[in-house]
């Protein structure tokens, strides 16, 4: 299977290895190695330049741990669980919906823990390691837990996702914004879920990494003033409706998309096309990738829509790599019902708006004398209620009662009058609705290592696009003799200080020197040979057509920085076999 | 203070708060707001540029999460604590060394428990809250503990400095660097420390971020390649013994430094060198920053060298920013004993050595027939023994006991010869030393917002260097006009999409908008005036001279990459006032 490849590929030359693999492992855990956090560090500036550069979001950083309250709130303490279920015999434990799944092949996501149990007693289901009786189903929470500090031990988990730390300080972050809609902000981080047992290499981790962009919008309008640049892209959507009917997946453009009302609005359909060419730019082709509706079942609650962006692998099938949603203002609003804090939005109306109004107002020759000392708290109340209502119990000679700690007031018509006056209303406060593109790092990266793997005749390679490589040249002495080494010597510092990545290889044959470097994807390899110390030059092959070049040692960073950024191409060179 | 001024502007302005301020904060946890974690951003990519690009280390990513067993090894979690107290009335916790030094103003680091129980007891220091008498002083691990998947439960720790998360690799590293010393591996990230009471804003954090390079070298060469690069820079040096003595700092060549053994290696001196020109670059003046050494107290048990980069703040004092440090062999041989797997480097001999070593032979017509089934073992385990040792009982008739498995075996000399034979060693496998520097990336850009504060007649701004300015030039429109917003637009995406990060701003008048601009300290700005229309021109002011130059427009770009980067400095145009 290409996945078990891909895994030792990396496994033995430095991209990624399991964790505390000298202490037996820990499952769930993956170390980066030296290429392997290179590469990830690339995919997370890129993912920068499309988020930070482009779309002019700004980046803050939250804590990864976090007081309990905070997560009260978002419904993480409640509600971030798996169902689980354990074996009486062996005291092995399981996911429920997992074990009903592999025993019968039912999709079971959004079911109750008692309908779970239901199943697992009606299809007889055991332990699939040991054939003994299942438990009923319960909620296992999927955050670590903690104690903060050393007296009171308050509780804290460990983030289950970055969003959370940009929701929480939204009134700072609204004030940076100086108060206006729409803004993006952005976190790369850290996040936690404490899987029951995690068996699927990258692709279930206890510890991953996230970039996740909140961008908090005006909720009447959904539209976006770039969608022009991506109305034209071809999306291939998978939405709920097909996955119902059991349909295909079909292709459209981003612009029909929207006008057919297959993905909720502009907003959405523009994050699922910077996503597609964000996954494009990273070498994965148009066949691998889908976009898939969430079915009502998974969809949250509050959700207005919500798609995953999927890539296919030979292992584990389609994969989420990316969501893509439109949370509506259940965040915020959340947080600001516990926290008690005003986390609404000040919209102006593009014109003020004038409205009329029923006012009262307290004839005072007769109010003050009849309540006296009460009058003042008296009349504050009554500016409190809908006048219309006091003018509606008055009608045809009616009392209005009004109750302050405990007395009753008996309001009538001789009291008061009512006057119609017109008030200048500047805007409203609203809770912004939230679009929410969330990137799931470590499972990008795998599936551009999957996909960028390579067998051909002779070599097997990690064919990655220039930008991501963690390795940009390698260096080669055609052979070892001290003129040429001393030469591919100083290139490499040269270019280090030019602050391209390079390495120097100087053991084995130039072939397999080639084949070490094509190996970990390093896109081109400068060989000085014997032409060099004659005239300067050296040359420099392409990984992937394996066609070489020959050009003046001086003007190798510029070439090489131009190669690297993507600016020029290597097929510009007239090249020689 | 310019401390709360700082911090004042820095929460008012974006760069810093405190976290989960809506749920009444917690102690020790700070955001970086848009504009701080920008700046974070940037002093990490140039610490990247530095250890990675010019000294050629790689970096990995380990997991934050570690399982107890690594950290067993560590000695985290039997010795990562501090020496607590209790009051008995008021159950309030404390630092007993905090306690005893506000109390008398004695320093007592590196004291044991019962010993600060006794010093409590004869200074008759009581809470200082309520008075209440305060209980023995006990050891508080200072590690966020948590526990790991749903079976089982083992337990986990946050980790305490990502130094940890490569020695367990290093078999791997060492692996990737084709079993060759020296080399170097860094990692940048999270670390956890659970204070007992945390009040010192930015400097005693919870959770926060390190970059450390473990730099594995041959134990016996210390000595820097490069170490000539940075022979003559001049060092604010506090030695352990001038400490002790009450003296001041003194200032040395890095040279001398090594020369006079100030210093223990070039290694050690060299990695002085760097910190320092790291933290001038960021903007920290010679005057500001010192070197101190590990007084003997204080200095682990295994480390050969420690010394602290320390910074001065008006409220805390000297404060440490980077700690470096020689750490021996420590730990990758605790890794090695607590783990069983050989973390060794095998080291080639220059050349081979050939050594005459003493060997036994049995003699095996009289061995076999006395040991018969036995003799096959007792072979073996003879081997194991060094033959000196045999020899040397043997010698006058004596006997060897050799005890194998509960029975004793005599071993005359009539059974054995011995015989001197050459060998030839190509190496030995050793233990490398490890040289560590570790940054405190959050006290660093703490400091930088601290020392690059400046308050001059009529503003006060933070002159930050132009490299990690988190925004890089402001537009202007000079008046509210729809020509000059529609210009400053323009330039504002062409420079967005040349990767320069810049912003606009149109609200109050422009002196209004300068001090805005300056305040986070933004280097440059550019007005869009009547004449821009005209002639496509527009000014760029500077932030700290106040001066203007007039260019092109289509120049804009390449003249602020350069002016960003510093390779062009603004005092080389002809300015005008």
């Amino acid at each position: 299977m290409k996945n078990e490849d891909v895994m030792n590929l990396a496994r033995k030359r430095g991209f990624l290895w399991s964790s505390f693999e000298i202490y037996s492992g820990s499952a769930g855990f993956f170390d980066y190695g030296p290429l392997g956090a290179t590469l990830k560090n690339r995919v997370m500036e890129k993912w920068r330049n499309y988020y930070l550069v482009r779309e002019g979001f700004y980046e803050i950083e939250s804590p990864t741990i976090m007081p309990e309250e905070a997560l009260k709130a978002s419904g993480h303490v409640d509600h971030f669980n798996d169902a689980m279920t354990q074996c009486k015999d062996c005291m092995d434990v399981y996911r429920a919906d997992h074990v009903i799944r592999d025993s019968t092949g039912k999709e079971v996501e959004g079911l109750e823990n008692q309908e779970l149990t239901e199943i697992l007693s009606e299809e007889k289901i055991r332990c699939p390691k040991c054939n003994g009786h299942l438990t009923h189903v319960w909620s296992y929470n999927l955050m670590f837990q903690t104690l903060i500090g050393a007296k009171g031990k308050k509780t804290g988990y460990m983030r289950p996702e970055t969003a959370q730390g940009i929701f929480i300080p939204f009134k700072r972050l609204l004030r940076f914004f100086r108060g206006k809609l729409p803004f993006g902000v952005v976190q790369l981080g850290k996040a936690y879920r404490n899987e029951i047992s995690p068996r699927q290499g990258m692709i279930r981790l206890r510890e991953f990494t996230q970039a996740e962009a909140e961008i908090f919008v005006d909720p009447h309008d959904k539209s976006h003033p770039h969608f022009h640049r991506v109305a034209q892209d071809i999306l291939t959507l998978y939405p709920a409706s097909c996955q119902e009917s059991g349909a295909e997946a079909i292709q459209l453009t981003a612009e029909k998309a929207v006008m057919d009302k297959v993905v909720a609005s502009e907003l959405l359909t523009y994050q699922l096309c910077l996503a597609r060419s964000f996954l494009m730019e990273l070498g994965l082709s148009e066949d691998v990738l889908r976009f898939r509706q969430h079915m009502s079942t998974e969809m949250a609650h509050y959700a207005i829509d919500c798609w995953d962006v999927e890539v296919y692998t030979d292992r584990y099938g389609w994969i989420e790599v990316i969501g893509i949603a439109d949370r509506t203002d259940f965040d915020l609003k959340s947080h600001s019902n516990y926290s008690k804090e005003d986390l609404r939005v000040f919209m102006e109306y593009p014109e003020p708006l004038t409205i009329k109004k029923l006012v009262l107002k307290a004839k005072m020759g007769k109010f003050g004398p009849l309540f006296k000392g009460d009058a003042h708290m008296i009349l504050k109340a009554l500016e409190e209620i809908d006048a219309e209502a006091i003018q509606e119990a008055l009608d045809d000679g009616g009392v209005y009662q009004l109750e302050l700690q405990g007395k009753v007031h008996k309001i009538t018509s001789d009291l008061v009058d009512f006057q119609v006056v017109e008030e200048t209303l500047r805007g409203e406060k609203i809770y912004p609705h939230v679009i929410e593109p969330s990137y799931g790092i470590d499972r990008i990266v795998y599936s551009v290592l999957l996909h960028s793997y390579t067998q051909e005749d002779d070599r097997s390679y990690f064919k990655l696009p220039v930008e991501v490589a963690p390795v940009g040249v390698s260096i080669f002495p055609l052979v070892n003799q001290e003129e040429l080494a001393t030469v591919a010597q100083e290139i490499l510092e040269d270019l280090r200080n030019q602050g391209i990545t390079a390495e120097k290889d100087t053991s084995g044959t130039i072939g397999r020197r080639y084949a070490r470097s094509d190996e970990i994807g390093v896109p081109f390899a400068v060989t000085v040979d014997h032409t060099s110390l004659e005239d300067d030059t050296v040359t420099i092959r392409e990984r992937d057509s394996q066609e070489q070049v020959r050009v003046a040692i001086d003007d190798l960073p510029q070439t090489l920085h131009l190669l690297l950024s993507g600016k020029k191409e290597f097929k510009e060179f007239e090249a020689r076999k």
